[in-house]
């Protein structure tokens, strides 16, 4: 049977799962260093999370979505392979987050199932795929979101699924989950502001995607609400924020400081 | 932001739920009720199935997978709202299905990240998704399969998921999961050959989906191989092979025989 379906999706999982900036997987695994959980247990979080996000890219990127030719500076997988492969490939790529949060080396039998109750919230119809319709519905709805709005619609569409790697650590460390949950939040935030001026500031070569869709497109951002300067300013503040959040875990924590830092001065 | 995603998401998850036979979720509350489990606890994980199962179907039936405009006597996901909602149903529906399984009420936390393993292995890159696949490459490959390919591809198309719920008793329960093993694997192939024999001899009102469409496309299939004699001669050995492989029960598993019976002789 192998030569009939000769590794298709197996390789396409692996396409769609290779480059990127991994911020998500990072995340999992350095808020778990900071209660000195092992690599080889964090690491099972940590490629949930890659998992779980790839697979939203390959369904995102789908021409009925948001029909992306480019993605990490690759083919995305409907042009690479085609629309079939790129649904399939999505779906098995969730299922197999799940499978990795199972693997009995990724905690015990409370923190996985712990991990995959978050994951499953994050990622579905209260959490991303809620914020995915909002973004389409926006579109749809032809009129210009006012900030509290596309902050909603943000914290569901990539918030959550910041979050919940930031939360992962906490899970496996047996630790208070409020200050990672309070860092995560306001990087997440300032991810998507870094985005939206990343969109209009950023070059196609180093970002690997298409930019100034959303301009394009109409849409509001945080750069069209706040202007550039204001949507800068905003951000280094979250990051001020996020930084602040950690003080709890001291200089354990300044991999998470550079972090935030980072995520507003990256130019992908 | 209520009013920018008026429930569409959710609506959509609720009408890709509605009807059907809910033979995996009737699957699993008769295993777990083979060992007394409360139905407040087996529940669950009959919505689980279901909700995977029903998250299969809307992304199987999209316009670059099979193309199906009608579905359980309704129109399909995606042609009664659009694609990049039929898209973001079904992922909310796999989210949603492990979010049933990590509720409390559905398990200790053994139980609950047993029944997630499981459930994330049958249906992913080495069981339902590989399954279609392999259907997938079978057209595209323009010959027909073997009696041997064709088991192997159904026993992972639709095995897998028949299988599981099965086996979610066996868990619930605490119990061998091997004769429900068995008596899953029967079923499931049973099954894959009456929905054979149902697209040659069964009615569009009642199946409530397009038939024929096999044939048509010169598919190989249980009946095309074996003959629709042969076929229903296999489909009521593998019956009788189910029911033998619950003799441990005795009449407790009155239900799942009668469920065995019903697998070849339903009309939908």
């Amino acid at each position: 049977m192998a030569r009939l379906a000769p590794g298709t999706i197996s390789d396409a999982m692996r396409y769609a799962t290779t480059g990127g900036k991994r911020l998500r997987g990072f995340l999992a695994l350095e808020s778990a260093r900071l209660f000195d959980v092992p690599f080889a247990q964090s690491v099972h979080a940590a490629g949930a999370v890659e998992c779980l996000h790839a697979y939203s890219l390959v369904h995102d990127d789908l021409p009925c979505m948001d029909d992306d030719d480019l993605r990490r500076g690759q083919p995305t997988i409907h042009v690479k392979w085609d629309e079939a492969t790129a649904v399939l490939v999505g779906d098995a790529l969730q299922s197999f987050a799940f499978e990795l949060l199972a693997d009995p080396d990724a905690g015990d039998a409370t923190q996985r199932i712990d991990l995959v109750a978050g994951l499953a919230r994050a990622s579905g119809a209260d959490g991303m795929v809620l914020g995915q319709a909002q973004d389409i519905a926006a579109e749809a709805a032809g009129r210009a979101l006012s900030i509290d709005e596309i902050t909603e619609l943000q914290a569901n569409k990539t918030g959550a699924l910041i979050a919940w790697p930031a939360e992962a650590g906490a899970i496996l460390g047996r630790a208070d989950p409020v200050p990672l949950r309070r860092y995560a939040h306001a990087i997440g935030l300032a991810f998507q502001i870094a985005d939206d001026i990343l969109d209009i500031e950023g070059d196609v070569a180093k970002a690997g995607k298409r930019l100034q869709k959303d301009a394009a497109a109409g849409k509001a951002t945080f750069v069209s609400l706040l202007g550039l300067d204001g949507a800068k300013a905003r951000a280094a503040d979250l990051v001020e924020e996020a930084e602040a959040a950690l003080t709890p875990y001291g200089d354990r924590a300044r991999t998470l400081k550079a972090l935030a830092r980072y995520i507003i001065a990256r130019d992908r």
